[in-house]
């Protein structure tokens, strides 16, 4: 089967963006505070969003089980405060929740944090352990810059973020680490924070040491990691002038990176210089890139295409990165397939 | 012959870096004020720093000419004020041209600008003037963030700069875009700030239209374009829903990405995707990667290795990388060299 690890519910109904907006709103106007219970979207709006975007293309492309997050460029933990982002994200949370029961062969959930700028992390532990115990997800996503692109966050290998980890540990779930919309007109979301944060962390990870503390934390760091595999031999470089061990001692144990690298050349790297059982099969459609790459006629987003492609992998390392990793890197996910019989 | 488009003054005697540390200690206490005529570097020690260093390294790996500028790190821009940039920009600036002048045949310069955070750029002119038209300087390195990893300046498609532009296509100079040490400490500076700064900086220019504006303006965007070119598909697409034109018209006539890529795999990818004319030879060295990699025996960053072993290059397209592409973006140093009958 093929997994695929990364994907955002980009296409829930408008009644979620409307209720958002009210939230938003009432930031300034606390009499406008909508109540949540006010977003009514029912299981056949759900189900035609899904089926008309998601399943379709999973469909099409053939792929068949998708880990389903909140949209990331909305989570925007920079939006008012704690109670204002616990309120959003265990929104957020549900419905994917509501999503992967309709479908429960097609998709399953991966958590939001309420996380919030100067806000103690260890204040998302409810909605993690809600989603986890309640809702059956199998990983978490990590925002390591809640302040949205102004990064005023201590580095992921800071004690600040071990409350999460030690409970990421506890129930022996992994965190992608995935930024939101970025406020600083220096960075374009897509084009340069979401890049940007994917190589910030890496290159946190190798500055620090975080898995001597957590042996079996694991992280997937998506967007195919960034700049980082372009770059392995500076990585692997700077990793030596830090008096770090070799990179597949140092982080890769715990550290694997997903295929949304949106051409061929880009794929043939990543499989290249990263060990396959560090790559987890992902394509974040309907994300970012939803076009259709003139030169090659299909879409951007379609990474499938490029795996099959890739002279690099042989059958069974297909099957890796397709499903074997993943089973490996989210237990929760093969515990669940496998009850399924899967 | 091969020219290194991307070298800093790294190896400059200590005297140097003992004048910078008064200069900032007095930036609280200014009786402590030091006079740049205080600092006295002769001949022979500026000689021997370069001889024991750059200049045996280029004539161990076979390169012949280096443009050159002071050490990235140590700009700096973010410490004290205009006026504590300006006279660090003059010194240094002053002993890459001493250097050009010691070793006409291997160096020439390129200069730091004397930026400093919430200072309009324009204030940059006389500096970039006088290394201009009294140092024979063919080139500027442009820092888009002088906060030093908190991007507190507009983005570079913004009025903001376009003093500094005015006066590049004035004298048909090229701006490699470059940021200096990281205040930031999500941000290792040469691990995650440099190669971030690349990668939004080629979004920014994708994002604006700014060579509408400056159609013979010309960025050399370093470390093999930060994670550009690993995601070309990814800004293919970005620039495709932006309604731009195709990359190629829309920044590849205007930008030009170096080869500070520090392994064989990353090369070839660069070499692969970005177009032959739009590549310039570079090293970095002596920087931020000096180790040997134990999985060549090389240097990391003896960049010409990658190139002479790439397989996407015919011999007259290695001779672009190497020297053509250079002549053609950088007017003065070809009419340099011209002057030098080479």
């Amino acid at each position: 089967m093929i997994i695929d690890c990364h994907g955002h519910y980009t296409t829930a109904p408008k009644a979620l963006e409307e209720w958002r907006n009210r939230q938003i709103a009432a930031i300034v106007d606390p009499s406008q505070k909508p109540n949540p219970a006010a977003l009514k979207i029912s299981d056949d709006e759900l189900a035609e969003s899904i089926e008309a975007n998601q399943l379709k293309l999973m469909k099409q492309r053939g792929s068949d089980l998708t880990i389903f997050s909140p949209r990331a460029s909305f989570m925007a933990h920079h939006i008012g405060d704690f109670e204002v982002s616990s309120t959003w994200a265990a929104i957020c949370n549900e419905l994917c929740y509501r999503v992967a029961k309709l479908f429960p062969g097609h998709f399953i959930g991966a958590a939001m944090l309420p996380q919030s700028p100067g806000v103690d992390p260890k204040t998302c532990i409810p909605e993690l352990e809600k989603c986890v115990k309640e809702y059956g997800f199998v990983a978490i996503n990590l925002n390591p810059d809640p302040s949205g692109g102004y990064w005023k966050s201590p580095p992921l290998t800071d004690k600040h973020w071990y409350p999460i980890y030690e409970k990421m540990v506890e129930y022996d779930i992994p965190a992608m680490i995935h930024v939101s919309t970025s406020c600083n007109p220096c960075f374009h979301t897509t084009g340069a924070h979401y890049i940007n944060a994917d190589t910030t962390a890496v290159m946190q990870l190798i500055q620090g040491d975080l898995f001597k503390d957590f042996p079996t934390l694991r992280f997937v760091v998506p967007h195919g990691g960034g700049a980082a595999p372009y770059h392995w031999g500076r990585y692997r470089g700077l990793a030596q002038e830090l008096k770090k061990p070799l990179l597949k001692d140092h982080i890769l144990k715990n550290v694997f990176f997903d295929t949304c690298v949106y051409h061929q050349p880009g794929i043939d790297l990543l499989t290249k210089v990263i060990p396959v059982e560090n790559i987890l099969f992902a394509s974040e459609m309907i994300g970012a890139v939803r076009g259709i790459d003139p030169e090659t006629g299909f879409n951007y987003d379609d990474t499938k295409r490029y795996i099959e492609a890739s002279l690099n992998l042989t059958p069974e390392e297909k099957h890796k990165v397709y499903e074997g990793n993943a089973r490996r890197v989210y237990p929760r996910l093969d515990a669940a397939l496998k009850a399924q019989g899967r």
